[in-house]
């Protein structure tokens, strides 16, 4: 028997949490606030954009977007966005990515704040990530996946755990972070011998290679706890995950749905963050 | 049958190829220069300093030891490593850890210029580990493995890899590195169950847990590459390793001894390192 394990409940706790501390902030004069930057107008970020904002409304976070033609130049966006490094009244800023060709993320992620920077774009965050010194902002997306886990009481410390994908935006973070919290990681990716068996021998197995419904139920073991952080669209124009939902479900113990999984926790993840910059800003 | 893979063979080809790249560097005027930034006098510092002179000097690298009193401040600590950040002639500078427990690390590490951090103090340095990038500086000894195992022509590329430890000067920053080289990692360290099972499954084991002698033949399986980073005096004062040599040579396919392997080619990669920074630096 499986449980369906969903992101709205995980989400929701958060929300509570947050909307506490933030009335706390805002009884000292204090408003967090969040700055997006979006180049262009690519139907991914207003998505992410539309949830990311009604979940700041939600908790009382300020929020404002900054949108920039889609031929700004370099110039211009380091401009702006040393702008609102300075500006006292931006606690967190997040720069949606992949940026326009002709700007380079390499110079960019170099010029945000790091104390601002609550989607880890920033080079300090990675290093502070990789140290697990708490100070910083690990990505949202890899520290929903343990967020969840945690929620959902699933034991980390001693467990073998498989990651599937190794990208800078979720495999490798997510496998830092667990690591971190004493679980026994190891990184699988196109280039691994027995993907399938290796996987199997896992506890608990997080997908995040990028291809709708690879996973099936030869890469998942009696009872294991299945986290899928794909997100595709298959043929029939429908979102999926990486995991072949249908085929894994009955085999797994606990395993999240796409959509309502991991995605919803993000953006909670998000405003968590920006709390947390806010009051590390104001030394509270 | 095993091969015992020593450090010196893999240390005289870097040195040969590194006193090329000096000497042409020279013949335009540009001399690569080391500075050693070490406070007091502990053992274990003066007896690595001795290594690297040594190591430099055979390359035509030029050193300096900056040595400062055991009770030296945080403030002139820091402005010394400014001076030398500031000094053109410097182009890597070396600092020994741990530092003494009135200079906070935590600080010193934003301070030493990435560009001169040759032995991966920097977060930014740590951030580029973890990418990839090719323009920063892995820490000496994890970065002495890939190249032992390269310089025996051990494939990595989709073998298992165990790495025994999880540690920031070690056993992560392997595990990262291996990654990028399209090995499957596993992260073992001392929370994980039945450890000896796990690692008894690798292709490759390399171990840097820090406890003498503590890997046995169950550890390893039947031709298995085994790679050992620890350094410890065991109750006769004698250097040891973290794998017990003796019950463990006959079932490897190949096995470094401790002392004269790992440790021999740290000194290599940080006199790469330096000839590497001095290029940048000359943007050659």
């Amino acid at each position: 028997m499986n449980t369906i394990i969903k992101g709205k409940p995980v989400a929701d706790r958060m929300s509570e949490k947050l909307i506490k501390e933030v009335e706390v902030l805002k009884s000292k004069s204090i408003n967090p606030k969040l700055t997006i930057i979006r180049v262009g107008t690519r139907p991914d970020d207003l998505a992410y954009e539309k949830g990311a904002l009604g979940r700041c409304k939600k908790i009382g976070i300020e929020t404002e977007v900054v949108e920039l033609p889609e031929d700004v130049t370099q110039k211009d966006f380091v401009k702006e966005l040393k702008r609102l490094n300075d500006d006292d009244l931006v606690n967190g800023i997040l720069i949606f990515r992949p940026l326009p060709n002709h700007i380079d993320e390499g110079i960019v992620k170099y010029e945000i704040s790091p104390e601002k920077d609550v989607d880890c774009l920033s080079p300090i965050n990675v290093g502070k990530m990789i140290e697990g010194d708490k100070t910083g902002f690990p990505p949202c997306t890899p520290t929903a996946v343990v967020e969840i886990l945690k929620h959902y009481n699933v034991d980390i410390q001693g467990k073998n755990i498989v990651v599937l994908g190794r990208s800078m935006v979720v495999g490798k973070p997510v496998a830092l972070l667990l690591l971190n919290e004493d679980a026994t990681v190891t990184v699988c990716h196109s280039k691994t011998k027995e993907i399938d068996k290796i996987s199997s021998n896992a506890d608990i197995v997080i997908a995040a290679i990028g291809r709708g419904r690879f996973v099936k139920e030869n890469f998942v073991g009696e009872s294991a706890v299945v986290i899928d952080v794909g997100i595709n669209i298959d043929e029939d124009e429908k979102m999926c995950g990486d995991i072949d939902f249908d085929n894994v479900k009955d085999k797994a113990s606990m395993i999240t749905p796409v959509p309502g999984g991991v995605g919803s926790v993000t953006t909670s993840i998000l405003a968590k963050h920006i709390v947390k910059a806010c009051k590390q800003q104001n030394n509270l």
